[in-house]
């Protein structure tokens, strides 16, 4: 790998681990064991490393989020679960600090409300082709606010947790409890036919969770 | 008015207009005309004062948020969208940096813990008598469901506007804005008669928001 993908996956499990605000560019270096100048070489500050992680996160929103064509299966329906799960563990640092990142830094604010803007949409057309499919049963308002819960519940989730539970740990557990969340608001609002798939995915993570836990 | 009670309303009020991070102790001792050491004097540092303001936080969900034995009406449940908007507005600093200043105070974490307990059992409550009064139709996990998605939106919708406009200033028409988003989350699983009465309470606060735009 390159010295500056390595600085870039350094940074993120860093990130991850300890905290963005406890962890600083001499950290980075030191866990790599490279001189601080290296580093410097690469990057001119942690902003810069976090740009560069946030746009190995829009990417990974691209390629999980496409929506499909083709009604919607069980299958395509866990395949976008697993891929909220994924992108909130991968990235858990910056769902934790969210506010406070895109305040310090303009720029990548804006390639965030992007991000969100797509993520929006998609969210949108999944819903629409829920209730084609004959899954959930709610007039055109109604699916509009449950889209918008459903973006709200999954960018606020682990900073929400983290304030539930004193010195609150990100684990899968917590992002697990999100998913099933989700599922939890999407349920009343579900065909019989929905609310047996609803169901059976609820199991599954529920086993995930359980698994999670040892 | 009392000097220490002075501090707590100026940096009551200088938190929630410039953000609390942008607010020293200095800062609020020259907005009050006192010098630095009379502050001291009350409060010996930043810390010290959010938990004061913590405090007048509490009476005030105390005061606001008494579960009632009746029936609800839609005037008690116009009472309680009041209180959620006012104590939004009232604290904003403090929904706008929940994670960050509870991690700096392990001994305002608890505090806040036990103020949630407390309102989520309240919501459980009123979820509960609008179910036995014909207003919500759905199942008790359900109802949980619920109650628990309503606590996070309310809790974090002003965290999660302020990262979805650059440069985001809070305003009432953004919690007026959360006002109608819990209303419409309910507006599906509620009864014919429910319905009836979260229109008319969405027309009210859809009023309300044109107005504070002007």
């Amino acid at each position: 790998m390159k010295t500056r993908d390595r600085i870039i996956h350094a940074a993120l499990a860093l990130f991850n681990d300890r905290g963005e605000p406890n962890v600083t560019t001499n950290h980075i270096a030191a866990d790599l064991a490279i001189s601080p100048g290296n580093l410097y070489y690469h990057f001119r500050n942690k902003e810069q490393i976090i740009h560069s992680i946030f746009d190995l996160y829009a990417t990974d929103l691209q390629v999980s989020f496409q929506p499909r064509n083709e009604a919607e299966t069980t299958e395509s329906l866990l395949s976008y679960l697993d891929a909220v799960f994924l992108l909130m563990w991968r990235y858990r640092f910056f769902y934790a600090n969210l506010p406070d990142i895109l305040r310090r830094d303009p720029e990548l604010q804006l390639k965030y409300l992007e991000a969100q803007a797509q993520l929006r949409s998609n969210i949108a057309i999944l819903m629409q082709s829920l209730k084609e499919g004959g899954l959930v049963d709610i007039d055109d308002e109604d699916l509009k606010t449950l889209a918008e819960t459903l973006l709200m519940v999954a960018s606020s989730w682990i900073s929400y947790q983290t304030t539930q539970v004193a010195g609150a740990k990100i684990t899968p557990t917590v992002i697990y409890k999100g998913v099933i969340q989700i599922l939890n608001i999407v349920r009343p609002l579900a065909t019989p036919l929905g609310c047996e798939r609803v169901e059976a995915l609820k199991q599954y993570y529920e086993q995930q969770e359980q698994q999670a836990k040892r």
